[in-house]
């Protein structure tokens, strides 16, 4: 970890959103957006930003750009070289050569799908489908994805490549009725989530090893689960009390 | 243009590396990058960050994220709604539904190809292609161009068409004469770089029932031309003496 900085040149940048998101904590969030489809998040606009004009001709696009900020691990400030997880974990590279979150500026970028805009009087709410966001991000941007100039197919990649680990995944019989339950209370598919979050695998690399079970939150559910074989077997899952949702 | 401030949670981000670029002014950088391959910039890494450490491994991508700053635009503060040139120049949209530089926060981001890292005691330089950087640029995060994240194939877009012109360009015979000396002094392809930035005519759409001859600067040079019909003619090329480049 290194601190140095330059005392000169700064820019204020100001949040003008914040994401409301299923992801409640670090250990879970994909490595990568758009490997969880089930992941749906809420970018709340923040005032003076919460007016329609802002956004306006935005539903004509499929796809949109969230800067945000890694607001969790600025107070960790920012390391030159990382270990990405797409390298096994061992291997060093520049900080510049990852999407590490402890980067100088700590500016993330995610490409997301844009499912609906909810607006009225108090509020302007963006719902997006396959991000990666901890709960309570703030966001510094949203830009159009703009296919011929995002999208490079030729593109070479260097490592990074798509963490499917294939590992299978069971949800046990009384998880199965809490998780239908939840559905009909809230909408949302958290067994289909559960799925998708443990079928990429969220473990770090230096916890494969481990044969405990393993905890993490999503939305207000606290979920844990065992490995078993190529299997991960969810046996629990428990609704947080007094936990503000949007 | 509003000046709206929201005066808390503000983030203070610094330059991490500047830009070497030939676009010398706003008039005739492409609409979004890609467009202009001869568009060849340079990016110079600040201290404390000219350290090949600090991207090591980027080698192993063949295209990177520029996340840069609009500072040529930022003393101007931003707009609620802008008129894109993809739409002709005359419909408004949101600020945040575009790509315009007259953002909250100003930061911008640009995928583009990534030539060759030159490193010695004195400098650590990243060459690229494709940028639409003004000369000065400030870079505030590089990160590589991750495929399985960051190109999606199914993405619609609203407008921002390519914006090629299919618009001919003729250089005179003077003007073949002096790029081919440019070239042979400097390196640089300027004859290709004027075709191709001419090709994807750079007049906004409010000049374009303009009869008058066009000007602009590329590199240390002034570049003249005028319309005739469908083409465009490249009739004066001149060296701009007392020009500091890279």
């Amino acid at each position: 970890m290194e601190n140095i900085t330059v005392k000169q040149n700064y820019h204020r940048i100001q949040p003008i959103a914040k994401i409301h998101s299923c992801y409640a904590e670090k250990f879970g969030i994909p490595r990568q957006p758009g490997l969880v489809t089930k992941a749906i998040a809420t970018i709340e606009m923040l005032p003076p930003f919460a007016r329609a004009e802002f956004i306006k001709g935005l539903d004509a696009f499929s796809h949109i750009w969230i800067l945000f900020l890694f607001s969790d691990v600025m107070a960790e400030g920012w390391k030159t070289t990382v270990r990405p997880p797409g390298l096994g974990g061992q291997q060093r590279v520049g900080v510049f050569a990852s999407r590490s979150p402890h980067r100088p500026n700590h500016i993330g970028i995610s490409a997301v799908k844009l499912n609906a805009i909810k607006h009225d009087e108090k509020s302007l709410l963006l719902e997006v489908e396959g991000g990666d966001f901890l709960d309570g991000t703030p966001v510094v941007d949203i830009k159009p994805y703009v296919p011929f100039a995002d999208m490079l197919p030729i593109a070479v990649s260097g490592y990074s490549a798509r963490g499917i680990s294939g590992m299978e995944v069971r949800l046990v019989e009384t998880v199965v009725s809490f998780c239908r339950d939840y559905s009909k209370r809230t909408g949302r598919d958290l067994a289909g989530l559960i799925e998708q979050v443990l079928h990429q695998d969220p473990r770090p690399a230096s916890q494969r090893q481990k044969k405990e079970s393993f905890g993490m939150q999503l939305w207000d559910v606290n979920i844990k689960w065992r490995v078993k074989g190529n299997r991960f077997e969810v046996f629990k899952c428990e609704q947080i009390r007094n936990h503000r949702n949007l």
